[in-house]
């Protein structure tokens, strides 16, 4: 997701900042494959949606597990390079999957536990939203993000 | 990729075995999405590969980590359930983005490092595959494959 | 840690709970010979310290990275155990290290964020205390506790 | 474990390499605590012995997990830090503890399995030496070793 956080967040209002999140996301040919919206994004954190639709599903009609994955990756992307207010790229992630993610809707909801001078350390939660608006947690994530060097190395998102 | 599985190694050839693969991926929408091929599978390993095109990227063209951590996940989960017999759910999973992945297809090399009576650990390298065939490192994974209990949970994909 | 959540929560009171969880940690030999203490513990939570003191350090006199994984697993063990209410095992655990652990010693606080059946997927944050009692946060984990089968596997503590 | 590979790899005779090593070692009041040998170390790569004994155990007799993901971190670090050939801390690993580690002594082989300029990512398997001499793999681990910026953050071993 490198290229997020260039601008100085203290310079801007909530309102560009959300609509700068969003430029970036509507620059990712495969955030837009997969319909994800940015909702919500301040310095640090953000929440990331995906209407749940048959093609992102797996073989018994839950959510594939790649897609959650993605929604924590780019979540957390989002939180640690606004947190470090640089351009960024993902260095790693963890994912542990809770329970079949079934319903309207995918959240994920991200923020930077510590920002460091080169890196942050950032976490996820991914909820499914159900038809009644209830929220129920199906996977748990926890990653690194890193500012992106001259030479980039280690560049995914 | 709960279902992959069921069937028992021994009673079935090797093009049996991968054709029996190949038919649960044609059932996962998300992987017809993205365009995934396996290429190999047998007791404990597989090849997943994925031809690049613009929309599996982000806005740097390179593949969006969403798509790494896709192949990961669905490579992991092959050797998983292959090498313990049954249907299998995704627990977590753990990946590192080692450089840009810029090239003609991804290639996910999975195989199984222990199986035990309900879960195996596996481990996956994602390599870029440039023009020239040349094959390039870009994520290396490691994750829980979880038999299915009666009562699924954590399933993913 | 198995064996650690054998009883019937409902059944005891908040201090004999506590008890028997000392009681585990009192019959880990590698848990005394760093010298954790069990300072809070309830179904799903706990909080585990450690006195700093030289042996602890590695060669700039920082805690060691291996203390705060020792931490970070038992509380993690202890977190899911008492949620599963069963004897457990530790099935693996992410850790991230945030900044040096400087100080008068170190304090692991762990929860349980899901519990199924048969495992549950849990979270830590590892402070050092400073001599004024301020707690900065030096590392967060999240990791995943099984609940022991007749024949364990993947048992770790 | 910061300063473990300042010096330059190509300068010293593979004795040299080892020497310097096990200096390092020695200087982690940690790892005298717990009785580790560095048995073999060369760029990119390592082996660090730890000979088993009741302290190390938990309350059933294995291997406690603190001790394994002691092992792991030490080592990636080695193998990370003489792969980038600069004085590095741990930024983060990940471990999947397959097996009960029951046995004479532990061992963990460590390597780098991609180097960039300011990071290395390695991956470690733990074993367990039986007296027969047999090693079964009890743990797996993977993780980020980071250069030491001028100002340490992630600061672990």
């Amino acid at each position: 997701m490198a290229g997020a956080t260039g601008a100085a967040p203290a310079a801007v209002s909530p309102e560009a900042f959300l609509a700068m999140g969003r430029q970036v996301l509507a620059a990712q040919p495969f955030s837009i494959l997969l319909g994800a919206v940015l909702e919500a994004f301040e310095p640090g954190r953000c929440t990331l949606a995906l209407p749940m639709r048959r093609e992102l599903q797996q073989q018994h009609g839950f959510a594939h597990g790649g897609v959650l994955s993605y929604l924590a990756d780019n979540a957390l992307t989002y939180a640690g390079g606004s947190a470090l207010g640089r351009p960024v790229v993902t260095s790693e992630l963890k994912i542990n999957y809770l329970r079949p993610a079934v319903g309207e809707r995918l959240l994920a909801r991200a923020e930077a536990v510590h920002a460091g001078r080169s890196q942050a350390v950032c976490r996820c939660e991914v909820f499914v939203v159900l038809a009644d608006g209830q929220e129920r947690l199906c996977a748990v994530a926890q990653g690194t993000i890193a500012a992106l060097p001259e030479r980039p190395e280690g560049a995914s998102a």
